[in-house]
C-alpha cells in the first residue's frame, strides 16, 4: 500500500460533493477502504462496528451523526426526533464518553439555530469538534514531547522506549493522536525514540493500525504480542508507558482498552512511569469509581474467535470451532497506577485535586 | 475433528512397529497430524518447532532423542559423540529445565549399560520419564483438585473459575497435564468448575490446545484474549489462577510463557490465589535469580507476524509488512507473587525453605 496517499484525517467533509468520509480501520494495514457516511444509520454502524473507532474520532464521527439527522431527504423536523437520534447514536458504544458529549454538545448548538439553518449548524459544530480535538492532540504532543525529553537526556543518546498499548494515533483522533502525539512530537525534533506496539487482541489495533501510522511516519517501532510487555519491562528494556483512554474519572480512573490494566500493573512492579494522553473531553465528570461504574462493553466473542483484519471464515478460525470465547473490549486502571495525565492543558497527577486544579484556571 | 480418536499421549511408542510417534501440535485444533521421530534430528526439529511443546513433554522428547541416537542405522559408538548429541537436543530450547534432566538422566542410564544394550536402556528410560511425568500429573491433580474443592465450598454450587495461562494441559504433558491435572481431577469428582482460557500470542497454546482438550473432556471453559484477564479479576470473576512452568528456581522464581507475569500481577493486585502446578523435574536446584538468570528464549518473530496454527502466507499475516516485531517466548514471575506450588509430593509456599523441606523428605 502507497502510505503516501493515506488521507491525512480519518474522517472529514469532503470539499467536492460535502460528503462525510471515513477510513473503514477494519481491514488496514492490508486494505485502505473508504467509506461514506450518509444517515444516522450509517453513523452508528460505523462505529459499532468499529470502522471508525478511538475516544476523539467517534466524538467527531457522533457529531457529524447528529449534522446527518438534520441533513438530506428524511431530515428530522421536531426536537423531540432528534433528541431520539441522538440517543441512539449515542448508545453505540458505551463506555468511550466523547461519544456523548460531542453528540449532546453538537444537538445544543443544532438545537439553539433557528429550524432552517439547523442542518448547518450542525455540521459547524462537528467541524469544529475536530478543530478542537486537532488542536488538542498537538498540544499533548507539545507537553508529552518534555517527558521524552527529560528521559532522553539520561540516556546519552540511546532510543527512549515507549510503549503503548491499543492505537491512541492519528486513527484514533483527528491529527497527531493522544498517546502517539508526544512520539511524533519527538521525532519530529530529532529526539531518538523506539516504540514497543502491543498487538492489542482481539482486534489488534495496536498491530494493524498504530504499527501502520508509525511506520507510514517513519517512526522506529516494534510490534509485540500483549503478553511481552511485563517481560520488556523487567529487563529495563521500557523507559515510559503512554497510552490513550476512553472514559477517566475526575478521581483518575482510567478506562481503555482491555489489557491496559495489565501494563499499568508491570509499570508499577518496575518503577516505570505509566502516563495517560487524553483531551478534557475524555473526562468523565459525573462518576467517581471507575471500576465499579464505568460500564464496560461486552462485543461479539466472534471477534475473539476469527482472525482480525480478515473475513470471518472456517479458514480464519482461531480456536476450535466449538469452544466459546468472551470479549470484554476495556478494562480500567485505578489511579493509584497512573503517575499522570498529558492533557491539553499541561500534564497533572493522578488525583482529584489535580486534576481539578488544571481545568479550573482559564485555557492559556 | 472427531474427539474420540485423538490419541490418548502426545508422545509414544508403536506397540506394532516401535516407532516414536508424536501429535504434531502446530496445527491443531484444525488438523491432527501424527508425525514420526525417527532420528536426533527429527527431535530436535520436533522441539524446537514447537510439534512438541510443554516442559514435561519436550524432556520425554528429548529422552527418546538420547534413544535414537543409539538406535538406526548411523547409531553412535562411543560415548564421545553421545555427549554431543546429547548437547544438541539440550540446547533446541534453552528455557525449559526439563529437557535437560531427562536427556541426560537417559544418557547416563544409556552408558551405564553394556555397548550392544545402550539403545535398549535409553528406551527404557525414556518410557519411564514418561510413566514417572504421568504419574507426577495424576498426583499433581490429587494435591491441587483439594485447592478447588476448598472454594467450591464457599460458592454453594456456582462453578469454580479458574483462570490459566498456555497450555499445561495433556498436550504439554503425559496424561493429566500440570496446571490442568486439577481441573480433569474436580471435573470427574463433579465439582463444578469452568476455566477462562488465555489465548496466549503468539502460538495461542490456550486458545488452539488448552480449549481443545478441555472441550474433547468435556469441561466447561471459555477462551479470553491475554489482555482480558485482570479485568475479570477485578469483576470477582476468577476465583484462583494455574499456571504450568518451564523452569523454576529452588527460590520459587517462575519462568514459564510470556505473560504470565503479567496475571500474576493482577492475581496479587486482587487478592487471588495463584498457584504453579509442576512435577520436581521442572525445579532448577542451581540459581537463585529467575528474574536475571534463567535464559529467555527469543524465538522468530514472524510467529508474532503471523497467524498461529496456519500456514505463513501474505494472507496470514497480522501487522504491516515492513513492520518489525519481537517475540520473547517467557517471562519470570518472581517468587513474591506466586501463592504456592502443586507437586507430585504436595503443596509448599513459594520460598526456598519450604520447597527444600518437601523435596528433602523421602516420597510417600
Amino acid at each position: 500500500m502507497d502510505l503516501q496517499n493515506i488521507p491525512s484525517r480519518p474522517i472529514w467533509q469532503d470539499e467536492k460533493d460535502g460528503k462525510i468520509r471515513i477510513i473503514d480501520q477494519r481491514r488496514l494495514p492490508h486494505r485502505l477502504i473508504i467509506s461514506e457516511l450518509n444517515t444516522v444509520d450509517d453513523v452508528i454502524y460505523a462505529i459499532s462496528e468499529m470502522m471508525v473507532r478511538g475516544a476523539p474520532l467517534i466524538g467527531v464521527t457522533g457529531a457529524y451523526g447528529v449534522y446527518l439527522a438534520f441533513a438530506g431527504k428524511e431530515a428530522i423536523k421536531d426536537s423531540r426526533e432528534a433528541g431520539r437520534q441522538a440517543e441512539r447514536i449515542k448508545s453505540a458504544r458505551p463506555t468511550a464518553v466523547n461519544l456523548a458529549w460531542a453528540v449532546d454538545r453538537t444537538l445544543e448548538k443544532a438545537g439553539a439555530a433557528e429550524s432552517d439553518r439547523r442542518s448547518s449548524a450542525a455540521c459547524g459544530e462537528a467541524a469544529a469538534i475536530a478543530e478542537l480535538e486537532a488542536e488538542n492532540s498537538r498540544r499533548i504532543g507539545r507537553y508529552g514531547c518534555s517527558l521524552i525529553e527529560s528521559i532522553a537526556e539520561k540516556k546519552s543518546g540511546k532510543p527512549v522506549n515507549i510503549l503503548t498499548h491499543c492505537n491512541a494515533g492519528r486513527l484514533a483522533c483527528i491529527e497527531e493522536g493522544t498517546a502517539t502525539a508526544p512520539v511524533y512530537a519527538a521525532h519530529r525534533k530529532g529526539v531518538p525514540v523506539h516504540v514497543w506496539v502491543d498487538e492489542t487482541r482481539p482486534l489488534n489495533q495496536g498491530g494493524r493500525l498504530t504499527a501502520w501510522e508509525l511506520g507510514a511516519a517513519g517512526v522506529p517501532h516494534t510490534v509485540i504480542t500483549d503478553n511481552a510487555g511485563g517481560h520488556l519491562m523487567q529487563k529495563g528494556l521500557v523507559d515510559i508507558v503512554i497510552v490513550g483512554t476512553d472514559r477517566t474519572t475526575y478521581t483518575g480512573d482510567v478506562a481503555n482498552k482491555i489489557g491496559t490494566y495489565l501494563k499499568a500493573l508491570a509499570a508499577r512492579d518496575n518503577n516505570i512511569p505509566f502516563y495517560v494522553a487524553l483531551p478534557s473531553s475524555t473526562f468523565d465528570w459525573q462518576i467517581s469509581d471507575g471500576v465499579a461504574q464505568i460500564p464496560i462493553e461486552e462485543r461479539d466473542p466472534d471477534e475473539v474467535r476469527y482472525m482480525p483484519g480478515f473475513e470471518k471464515t472456517g479458514e480464519n478460525l482461531l480456536m476450535p470451532e466449538n469452544s466459546p470465547a468472551a470479549n470484554y473490549a476495556f478494562d480500567v486502571t485505578p489511579a493509584r497506577l497512573v503517575t499522570g495525565f498529558i492533557t491539553e492543558r499541561g500534564i497533572c497527577r493522578a488525583e482529584e485535586s489535580a486534576i481539578r486544579e488544571l481545568f479550573s484556571k482559564p485555557e492559556t
